[in-house]
């Protein structure tokens, strides 16, 4: 304890110095563009490119904080921010006419919404929901934040008090803040939503599959498919307390108050909540698009209802996957034209996303693996770029397609830089996400970013530099294997691998890893955050309260 | 002899016969729509179609009928038709932004030509080079022709001179033909291009690999790759005569007169010859565009050019393919413009595509495997559906995306239909060829086609059915295998199978192969014809003349 006070005091100093070295250097002049503006603590690669492209960037920063400025005056505030992510998809998914009929479905509305602003070929995730969700309200990989692993009820863990989201950032410079959706931010009272810097929030603890696949009302299908796992076996079952039953998923809560059982945890409730997610959404909107402030949205909707009767099939391809996503596609479509009609599109920035790839576990009738290799939970390309939008009216240009590399992470520091915001990021951890502004205001070609690393739980798996893809996991010892390079452009799908060709890449890559270790020595992982589930809920079931007393804190 | 004769008697009578009752039918006007019109033979199933569609689709005829003779009178003649054709590309390789940028090379050109135009999701072809353009030419499976073996130096086979092609029932039409660049039908004298109803024609007998792998001129770059194959065994290369050495490729001719030889074999030759042809196709649109007479093009360019110093990389995938790939773009565009500035657009039908999917032996720095699994030479879907566009401004409604299905033979007869010619299609055997005059002027979702039989060589592997496909080859004598079948908008790429729930399908797909085999047995395929390479050239070389000589006709 002692020991960490010391560090504590002496990383203060520290950053005073350097804080001192900054004014310094901004007053001199002469390197004041060599680094990232503000304290922010970021990865060592990002440091190394403004040291490259600093004094260009600095410019353009100037150039962009007019603009905002010119906006806020204009607007009154500064501008509305939505983040819409849902689950599993790969690139082309959603928003390409061609690949529709290649899928036998179609999406006009992304498809539109790419027309009208700008679709990314390369938006990066973390391989799966917690991990990438985590990473988006904190800036921050999920192996620093403690958020590597995908909650399951019931878990006991879940986002740490101490870690600092985008919600609470845009709070403290004035912002209203709503969630609604799917945070799968653990099941411990300080991971809940309206304790993570949302005004107002209704949210699941966990992902779709209790509800989708473990319940008794799914009926028929389920035990069909042999996903229904709370039958007993007959004889043996010992440990009646193995499964976890009486958890629960959907909370709702306000900021500063308990949280509610918001739903049941049955597939009606469910198949209600989808609509109902939607619905608050659209309410959101017009109850503050009038409003003093500016609000920042997260709407990560659940979106996947399995279970609908064949006859009601509006799709070609006919499943039940297909028709869940043109029904995205119509809500997504039904916020764009909300924006629209409560004239607040000019000074709304709408970015949609998938939060990670295709979970091509459900293959063939789920999310489809496409022009990339791989899918949820893969450290391959289909594995982390999701089809991605940015959409802004008079703001970002129309019909772009950008090839930028850009992370789900960089949109905190992004989001942070358009409220104004900077300030409130702590500069006591590292931050991962890079502002990406200029290539939302400035266009395709003004990514920050030109890397990006890839985690599978703890794990470090792979690191992408540009066209290029180092996989760290089964190198031989001492030596790279045939599989270690990939040259994405030329390979998109990572199976046709030659090392020779790559050679002059292994000791940058190398140099690279080292780099990125090297900070996490200084400023540690946070570890997994344990605790007891479901507290903090004023109408806890009882088949809950008895669930979480059973369960021991690990 | 006599029997074969006595046959042809009794298929001439058979034929007047239901060519009598055919006109009653039209006379009495009741089941005059229940087949296809004409004595065309086509494929069972496209009858079974027409008995299900054929009042609509005989009064979509008539309208497109008068809409044609609309355009003749403002245009005085038919309309233009220009088809090219390149190697070896996928769907989403070339015409989709987004797909650019994932693969590091821009086609701003076919992007353009998509947005003016219609590109289709599901252009059908054979496998590879030879078989899709005999089917391309001869508007019939190239099971049916004989020509359904890729022809190497010296085969010593080609397309028969009893085939008619889309040149020769063009010709009979009154067009003006000419034929520039890859045409891969053959070295025997009766399938050279002038031969096969082309007023002109400069054309390859085989593919690109002679020039660009086989030759010393090709120097290092071949040597390091192990592509240089006339290097000698040191003792033991007893027979001199296997390699093809002295071989030829590219002729061009006039319609009634011999061959010359018109390019080397080596590297440089190939290198002008791609241009050059592009010149010669700039030079035939300019020549042509005001003559009494409509003209058809076939334009299939040899395009691909490995041998590049990495100085001259303008892409950032930066391989010799994604370089060709930009400049067959660029020569696309250029093809259009000169269009427009000829002031014939719209009286002009272009059609771009490739001839099969991407030759994935070229893996990494090749054409790519992108949504659809396989390449050139499979049954998968990535083998035989390619990148299609239709462009014909005022006629062809801008910006379509069509997931119909068509087939590079459906040209042959759509070509036929807009040329006025379909009374020149040959009624004495099978065509596969539909008319998809509907879906050009009417748009998406009015192919005529909803069905494909799918031949690796003389084998039928697989068949297509709307969305389901069912591959014949590797069935378990009896039963089907669990890859027998597969749904493609499920399943776009054929990674997983599920038989159960296609059983429902095993009997009509089991009738559809009878049905086309029944087809065969009453109209047998032409066996491949052999002959003496290298015959009717006026300029053939010593060493060419030598090897045509040493080569025994089978």
């Amino acid at each position: 304890m002692k020991k960490s006070r010391f560090l504590l005091v002496e990383k203060t100093l520290l950053r005073l110095l350097s804080a001192f070295i900054a004014t310094l250097l901004v007053v001199g002049g002469s390197f004041a563009a060599d680094k990232p503006s503000g304290d922010i603590v970021y990865e060592t690669e990002y440091v190394q490119l403004w040291s490259q492209h600093g004094d260009k960037w600095s410019k353009e920063d100037k150039d962009l904080d007019a603009t905002l400025a010119a906006m806020e005056q204009k607007f009154g505030k500064k501008p509305n921010i939505i983040h819409v992510m849902w689950d599993d998809n790969s690139v082309g998914e959603v928003g390409v006419p061609l690949l529709n009929k290649v899928l036998g479905f179609d999406t006009p509305r992304f498809n539109k919404m790419a027309e009208e602003g700008i679709s990314f070929s390369r938006m990066y995730t973390e391989p799966s929901c917690t991990p990438t969700r985590a990473a988006a309200l904190t800036g921050r990989l999920s192996s620093r934040t403690g958020m590597f692993k995908v909650g399951f009820p019931v878990d006991g863990a879940g986002l740490n008090a101490d870690e600092v989201t985008i919600a609470e950032v845009l709070s403290a410079a004035g912002y209203k803040t709503a969630f609604f959706g799917k945070a799968h931010q653990g099941d411990i009272e300080q991971s809940y939503m309206q304790n993570q810097g949302f005004d107002v929030a209704n949210f699941s603890m966990y992902n779709q599959f209790p509800w989708i696949t473990w319940q008794a009302q799914a009926g028929v299908a389920n035990v069909i498919q042999g996903l229904f796992p709370f039958q007993w076996d007959k004889e043996y079952a010992i440990d009646q307390n193995f499964r976890p039953l009486g958890y629960i998923n959907q909370l709702e809560a306000k900021k500063g108050e308990k949280a509610k059982v918001f739903s049941g945890s049955g597939i009606r409730d469910y198949k209600k909540l989808i609509k109902l997610n939607q619905m608050q959404v659209i309410n959101y909107i017009k109850q503050n698009a009038a409003g003093d402030k500016p609000f920042y949205m997260a709407y990560w909707p659940h979106v996947y209802d399995p279970f609908r009767k064949p006859g009601t099939f509006t799709t070609s391809a006919s499943t039940w996957y297909a028709e869940s996503v043109v029904e995205l596609d119509r809500d997504m479509g039904q916020i764009l034209d909300t924006l629209k009609e409560s004239g607040i599109a000019e000074n709304t920035l709408v970015v949609a996303m998938a939060d990670n790839g295709p979970f091509h576990e459900l293959h063939p009738i789920g999310p489809h693996e496409l022009l990339l290799r791989g899918g949820k939970g893969d450290y391959l390309e289909g594995g982390v770029r999701v089809p991605a939008f940015a959409w802004w009216p008079g703001v970002i240009e129309a019909g772009q397609v950008s090839g930028d590399m850009v992370t789900v992470y960089d949109l905190f520091t992004t989001f942070a830089r358009l409220g104004g915001a900077m300030d409130q990021i702590p500069t006591d951890r590292v931050i991962d996400g890079v502002d990406q502004t200029s290539l939302l205001l400035n266009g395709n070609g003004h990514s920050r970013r030109d890397y990006v690393h890839i985690y599978q739980g703890d794990r470090l798996s792979a690191t992408v530099k540009q066209q290029f893809k180092r996989v760290w996991v089964d190198e031989r010892p001492g030596i790279v294997s045939n599989e270690a390079f990939t040259d994405i452009y030329k390979d998109p799908r990572e199976e046709h691998h030659k090392m020779p060709p790559f050679l002059w890449a292994w000791a940058p890559f190398d140099r690279m890893k080292v780099r990125h270790e090297r900070l996490i020595e200084k400023y540690p992982n946070r570890p997994v955050t344990y605790g007891k589930p479901y507290e903090g809920i004023e109408n806890l079931p009882p088949a809950a309260q008895a669930l979480a007393d059973r369960v021991p804190v690990r």
